[in-house]
């Protein structure tokens, strides 16, 4: 039950964390996000403070990528502890297992999400062990013990993407040469992590210090992120970004225009294959046969070792009728000829140069990556 | 000026010249068209009989593809010779040519626009030349001979594009195993130019003659030819077919689902570059890594000797703002992100592992294709 006079926030948020596409409120009682369904025509900020709306929220994709998302559910469990009405910590950490348990609900795959929620979890039981030792865990002041640990923690999150996410464009950095042409795919930028992102990262830090380059987005159909997300992103940095149709990358390839491939990864596994978004796996072969190098960025948790390779990876399948109707003014085919819809495909270690992580440059062959990464 | 009592036909147009997408009215004295800008959603019949509409319709793409556009050309000088008001066949031929050169103007880079102008008019030329010998060229019955001419010239047109077609049908389905997954991309099917089409063709064909196949149409961006025509063309012709985003077809393959690429072509260069739908080139990539066949279908009349390389070959570029404005419901991108739109791609000799044409099926090396066009 939300509190109708909330708690003002009792732990201090650094203010250079209090914007962005995922941020907490001035008062620690609402996340506010910027609205990724309604770019790039209208950059609408929304300040959520109902776990229905957070729950919501997730659904609807107005958060996505999986960093914001696990920053975003940290942030989430802040406020909820802020706003809940509770007699002590004790109660208010089972008020907090009670929403946690429907926030992660709301995007079961989402792994960044359960995550995140269980981390704050954690860090409010632990709040609670140390009140409960001090023998006032009934108390209000205890229950302000555990806010103020969730808001820590949430910005503890917060600051680990921004530090994995700032030294993956460092090393992607140090790969380009300055005033070559990028082609990127789908959207792995701050909208999706938090500061820089993954594969618009070294772009972005090479803006801020004056190394530009001449980046080609791929739309990305059917979802178009590199329309929608990436130009805007890139656009609004100041980057140099031209907007192409996904088949156009190969005459761009041709035609001696691209000299990097940059982009992200939903998930890896144990030998090095890839799973990103559907048409990545096209390009790396594109890339393979111009002789252009094909990186990934992605921090390591994007790693997941119980997928010995690609093949087992489960690739989500989304509602067909995207490919037919999703923006447009009228279907644009006829019915019954849209039946498969993969939102990812699988791109073979064997076509990646590189996988730029926060601890590194990974090279091939990946075959010792679980012993790199432990 | 049109006639507003119009000739009735002089001539006979084969009954079953008269349906599909492009024919001649029963009386002679207008051109039917299936509005292809219409398609998917609404199935317009358009029947034009005068000069201003024909060359509106050739302009909006209501009629496209270049043997279409060469049998409408056809069928647009049989119509305006059965409407004009001439007295005798040398008058009627000067109407003609100035008509003609008002039609052939409309799409200056379509080669078969010009083409069938000129052969028309060479035939009404020819006939007039007749009627004079027989000494009657300002008669009224001579002016009739010369519409009977180009009645004749216009079915022959029709005829032999169907002959081409057929022939590279069956070449094509030659090289097909039943039942395989085949991949095409844009359009060049029944709508595109007669019956069957070219990389439809064997497909088509085959659904005719029982043999099955599982096609997958890329979609083809910006102009979206491959969910709006093919899937459309394929659906109603019974043929199992799946529309994929251009993106998708990397996956498909690397799945093994695919079997052969079949694609048209636009401009085929003296060495074997083949000049077609942009992301055609991304496709032959595709196949080369995957190990699938490519087969480019095109009649002989594709082959412009005049370019020694696909470097000669001019690729038009069409307006960027497509990529990000046509068919949506709001821009899907930022504004100033869309620079460049290229229409076609050059796909080199070394990716075709077959050119079929009606003539036979050409076989790489493509070096003395001059010869064997000859």
């Amino acid at each position: 039950m939300a509190n109708p006079e909330p708690n003002r926030m009792t732990a201090t948020c650094p203010e250079d964390r209090m914007s962005g596409s995922v941020h907490l409120a001035t008062d620690g009682c609402g996340v506010v996000i910027l609205d990724q369904t309604q770019l790039p025509n209208r950059e609408v900020y929304r300040e959520l403070t109902e776990l229905a709306d957070m729950v919501e929220a997730l659904q609807r994709l107005e958060v996505r990528g999986a960093p914001a998302i696990g920053i975003f559910a940290g942030y989430c469990m802040a406020v909820l502890g802020a706003r809940a009405k509770a007699d002590g910590a004790a109660e208010l950490c089972r008020q907090l297992e009670a929403d946690g348990a429907v926030l992660a609900a709301a995007r079961p795959t989402a792994v960044n999400l359960s995550w995140a929620v269980r981390r704050m979890l954690d860090a409010a039981n632990a709040a609670l062990a140390r009140a409960d030792a001090d023998g006032g865990a009934d108390a209000v002041g205890s229950a302000d013990t555990v806010r103020e640990a969730l808001v820590r923690e949430a910005v503890a999150i917060h600051d680990e993407d921004i530090a994995s996410c700032t030294a993956i464009a460092e090393a992607g950095l140090s790969l380009l040469t300055p005033g070559s042409g990028i082609l990127t795919h789908c959207n792995a930028g701050p909208l999706a992590t938090s500061k820089y992102g993954t594969a618009l990262g070294p772009i972005l830090l090479g803006a801020e210090r004056g190394i530009t380059f001449h980046v080609f987005a791929d739309e990305t159909r059917p979802l178009l992120q590199g329309a929608r997300l990436t130009a805007w992103e890139l656009a609004r940095a100041g980057v140099d970004v031209t907007l192409i149709c996904d088949n156009m990358a190969a005459s761009l390839m041709a035609a001696g225009r691209v000299q990097a491939v940059l982009v992200g990864a939903d998930r890896i596994a144990a030998n090095g294959d890839v799973a990103n978004k559907i048409g990545t796996l096209g390009v790396a072969v594109l890339a393979k046969h111009f002789g252009v190098p094909f990186y990934v960025c992605a921090p390591t948790s994007t790693f997941d070792l119980t997928c010995a390779t690609g093949a087992d990876i489960r690739i989500e399948g989304r509602d067909p009728e995207e490919i037919r109707s999703l923006w447009y003014a009228e279907p644009m085919a006829p019915a019954g000829v849209v039946r498969e819809n993969p939102a990812f495909d699988v791109t073979p270690a064997e076509l990646v140069c590189a996988i730029i992580t926060e601890r590194g440059i990974l090279q091939p062959p990946f075959a010792n990556l679980p012993d790199v990464l432990h």
